[in-house]
């Protein structure tokens, strides 16, 4: 392909026309016709589910196919755009295609996430591009930063909130006092969540995401499995509450920092975060994602994460690059070693502990007796909401740095006291360079 | 030199080797030496101004030289970094090493802003990139996703903070309560601010670089003097204190955004934005960079604005993307059609206006019959220090949007109004889409 000269219009191959399809083919349709003198691009073949359902962009019967090859293997088609989401029939799709001398631009993060690494190396022995600026952070433009223009630095850490459902949903938590089954129930409605919201709010998507990142600033594969990975489900509206009063918010971050004596860590769980840092401002279903690189110091790229437009915003600037960069070869792909992995054991950081607890003497003091002898020092102590009825408390204890595995640890020696009616949240504190 | 081959290390040379410059050459003999597998690189010469004197980097008596033709005309460079900033002669020596087959980068916003449509036509014609990543935002990456990530999309604005002395200054006089001068004084003393600070305090830094972004998200020539330019000098304490009341703080903003019915207008002015939009939190001597795009939505760009490593960061990611593209055909620039120019006068906004007037009754009366005059409606009065024994006060007047040219003269006219002893400031109040 890469000495192959540019026969206009580009030829698009399509897979998927859902509601981003939809929006990548309008953007084509309307934009880069035969008169578009920068990019004239034209859609040849279009892979679909049914092909009798209307959809906001007319393509007519000879293009909409319910065969995949007659996208993949089509001799018309030099880009394939992949918008169908998931692992498979995905990587067949793309590997296909990329087989067959296509270029492939995706917005798929499970499979550049479980498979990327593969897909990279045949997109390389085929001498063709596979772009997927869309699968992270929708249109903000990250992997073109991290690939093309801060190659530059050692990337230290990349942090981000980058799943729009669960910030949706943790915003109205915090903002309206609501409950997570609440406001869960309200962002179905509003399509803003799946019938089953597990990839959200489990926290899975974030972690394809962060996965994907990691790869690109690290150059190292983190297998899923080395992944740390928690939802938002146990995130109640109290803590909300409590955080607020010790200065902090809630946010679901996805993040992968290196530690110079442990290693690489890749983590997604919801995180107490310092309501005066720019993440605390990030709201609703934006996105953002904070990298720390060795000569430009902290970045902060923020914007719509999802959205059918944003969306082909990105897919339609790797389009673009391809497109502009027809028949130059690909830049080579260099080894670099792999980091070694860090275990989430090993990670330090504040812990938010909130406890039901019996409300007479001595109960903290035996809960202060078990943190120190994980060497565990406390930072504050609220006691909340006092239920005379029961003669039980709320109470929030905040810790001074310390280690997962000694609070874990710690804390299931805890809930054995006695006195301690239940565990009710653990949560971690984000640390901040002061 | 498209076609040519590259030739390992890839032979470097630079035009400045100051503090900068010095980073730039440490990066480059620390990290990509005949040992690095990505892109080897190798400086062959660099212009300096005095032989003699101890640079943080050494890099020989064989290197550096008082002579540009030795590393312009050098037939082992292949790439010339300039980091000598301003015009003349930074304008003479990257265009004669464009003409002498070079690639070039630069950090300098001056000569991109004055000359750069020539320089870049002679790197057309030459078929050589000249990059400048540098030239704004520090280490921010916004010309690299204006260029390749959001292609797609049609700009409809580009606003900014992107002069970090004068965003001190306001940051300092904001939280302090000082007076400009004393602030001033102290960025000096920091190294923040030049001895001659015209450049920054007066708009110019903010104004080149706002020409850049213009020419690059609108395809667009903004000459400077359609660039409508004012500075921070004006700024006084006591608006800090008054615009805070109202729910504001004061930045000094570059904007360039098109109004449909008028076209593109550039300007630089300080200005009141909002205290909740994230622009408020951009403080001290970051840089922040927010674009709209018509499908991407609102995205927004932080970082450190300047600083040797930051700059090195961008200057290195643009040496880099020459190394990896070596050999490649230089994409093809489609000329677009120039957007019309929009003038000042034209401009519609709220505008805040403080004066000093005689503490008597029927001297607001007289004012706003001014403004209604001029079809100018007041949103708010603050009346603010009486001084009892002048029998004077502060008024402040905010007005509902109203179009330059009217506020212009009607406030030509209050300043005739015998009750006012003089207008202490007129600001314009940015607007944000709701």
């Amino acid at each position: 392909m890469a000495s192959q000269a540019r026969i206009e219009p580009v030829g698009i191959g399509m897979l998927g026309l859902g509601v981003v399809g939809s929006a990548v083919a309008r953007t084509i349709v309307e934009r880069h016709g035969e008169q578009d003198p920068a990019a004239s691009l034209s859609i040849k073949s279009a892979l679909v589910r049914d092909l009798e359902r209307k959809r906001p962009v007319e393509l007519g019967p000879s293009i909409v196919t319910l065969d995949p090859k007659s996208v993949i293997a089509n001799p018309e088609v030099g880009i394939v755009i992949e918008l169908m989401g998931g692992e498979n029939p995905a990587f067949d799709y793309i590997s296909s295609a990329l087989r067959a001398g296509k270029h492939v631009v995706t917005a798929n993060k499970e499979v550049m996430c479980k498979r990327g690494a593969e897909l990279l190396s045949i997109a390389a022995e085929n001498d063709v591009q596979l772009l997927y600026e869309a699968s992270v952070g929708g249109g903000i433009p990250i992997i073109g930063p991290l690939v093309n223009d801060l190659t530059a630095n050692k990337i230290q850490g990349v942090r981000a909130i980058i799943n729009g459902t669960t910030n949706f949903i943790l915003t109205k938590m915090a903002h309206e006092g609501a409950d997570f089954n609440d406001v869960l129930s309200e962002a179905q409605s509003l399509g803003y969540a799946e019938t089953d919201p597990t990839a959200d709010v489990d926290g899975f998507d974030a972690l394809y995401k962060i996965s994907v990142l990691a790869r690109l600033a690290f150059h190292t594969e983190v297998p899923i499995e080395a992944i740390y990975r928690e939802g938002i489900r146990e995130v109640h509206a109290k803590d909300f509450r409590y955080a607020s009063e010790l200065g902090f918010t809630i946010k679901l971050l996805a993040v992968a920092q290196i530690n110079k004596d442990l290693g690489l860590l890749a983590r997604v769980h919801p995180a107490l975060i310092p309501i005066d840092v720019p993440m605390a401002t990030v709201n609703g279903v934006l996105n953002a994602v904070e990298i720390e690189g060795d000569l430009v110091g902290s970045l902060w790229f923020q914007g719509p994460g999802a959205g059918p437009n944003p969306t082909a915003s990105a897919v339609m600037g790797d389009v673009l690059r391809i497109v502009n960069y027809w028949g130059a070869p690909i830049a080579r792909r260099v080894e670099q070693p792999q980091l070694a992995l860090a275990q989430m054991d090993d990670h330090v950081c504040q812990y938010y502990i909130r406890l039901t607890a019996a409300d007479e003497p001595g109960v903290l003091a035996k809960i202060a007796s078990v943190l120190g002898d994980a060497e565990i020092s406390i930072n504050s102590v609220l006691q909340k909401d006092t239920d005379a009825e029961r003669r039980q408390a709320d109470l929030v204890i905040m810790t001074h740095p310390a280690i997962e595995a000694s609070i874990q640890q710690a804390v299931s020696s805890i809930k054995k006291i006695e006195t301690v009616v239940r565990l009710d949240s653990l949560l971690r504190v984000e640390t901040y360079a002061s």
